[in-house]
């Protein structure tokens, strides 16, 4: 349990150069926001839906970063500032993954079951952008910001603007 | 009234694949934000402008969606997810919209008196779809997912990207 | 102190053509939020991080704005709804600029020390709009809704979609 805070928290510093203490990333979404996912996704394990979707809906108010507590999330995720972020379902996310806020992993109400992207390890996507449907993000892409993505990328690209 | 909290729980769950229960649908951003705006809605058209305005703000730091007490909403409209929301004060919208989060039916600031969009029936609006100014959106298109609108759309057309 | 809620009620009534009295502008996200910043402002000047950083998220949890306690604003400054607005820490903006919601002046993840936009006098910047560097936005510039601007903009221009 105490690993698990210290390895957040170490995370959080790395990743942001405009913390300036530990405490900081006390106050920071992204770590209020992992802990109620874990909670969360716990619940959506064990079939407690209401319950789950309970707590992601009380990290969104508090955060502004909106995780389904079905998502699948690799290790070293993290999401910076947040605001407006919106991943959903069945979406499912590898290791050492980067988003930043306004980011959505959406569907486009074409697919039933599997509706959500997933996102390979070592991606990073910019600030805004949209990637819809079961689609795959290949390893180690980079999705610029703003960019709209709507079908699969191929590992080690980097993607700006309109992908269909 | 009970009949208008019933006919919002059926829409609610026939729009979304992710809800498991009625009771989930009592923590949907959307629920809540649209009983708020009913109210200041009609405050709004009453002249209680301050009070409409606390309401709709009240509304809006608990689910992220901005709808202006002004606004014009039809039936069957539907908001998913909902976080960066925004609905300027003279926008109408007609029956069986659905709009994704982060949508903005704002201004340009060149317009005075109706500043802001005309939803016709039956029209879809992807995440992050800005629609600007007095114009109107026909009868049954789709804006795709982070399109920018700035002039009107006829009937049954799909908008992506700049829209000019 | 007096003058300062004066200068910033006058402020933000003229700028938006939806506000109907002085009271309203008192449930304005952006009154709100810039009083927040002032004094997270003054306790980064001082080094007091922490503090600074914990009245800045409070801030961006009642208004959806996210000014980090380190960025440089002018006078005049305005921003119109705010929904997921972040304005990064070596951010520096002049006087008379106004920003939509949705806009981010952010990091590219490259640069180290100045990471943020400089944002000269006179500049509009439109919904969702990102602008990402330490690059110069020249005076009176009008950056359009939705635009990724990834390099500086020479004073006057209109920018519109993808520059970089």
């Amino acid at each position: 349990m105490i690993k698990f805070f210290k390895d957040l928290i170490r995370l959080i510093r790395s990743k942001d150069p405009a913390i300036h203490s530990n405490l900081e990333v006390l106050v920071y979404p992204f770590f209020k926001v992992y802990i109620y996912y874990k909670i969360a996704h716990f619940l959506y394990l064990h079939k407690f839906y209401f319950l789950a979707r309970l707590i992601s809906e009380k990290a969104k108010k508090r955060t502004g970063i909106e995780i389904h507590p079905g998502a699948t999330i690799g290790k070293n995720f993290f999401i910076d500032h947040g605001m407006g972020v919106v991943i959903g379902e069945t979406a499912i996310i590898g290791d050492n993954v980067m988003i930043y806020h306004g980011v959505t992993l959406g569907g486009t109400g074409k697919e039933k079951i599997k509706r959500h992207p997933t996102i390979k390890d070592n991606v990073v996507i910019g600030a805004g952008a949209i990637v819809l449907g079961n689609i795959v993000i290949g390893e180690g892409v980079t999705i610029g910001a703003g960019a709209i993505v709507l079908k699969s990328v191929a590992p080690k690209k980097v993607v700006v603007g309109l992908y269909k």
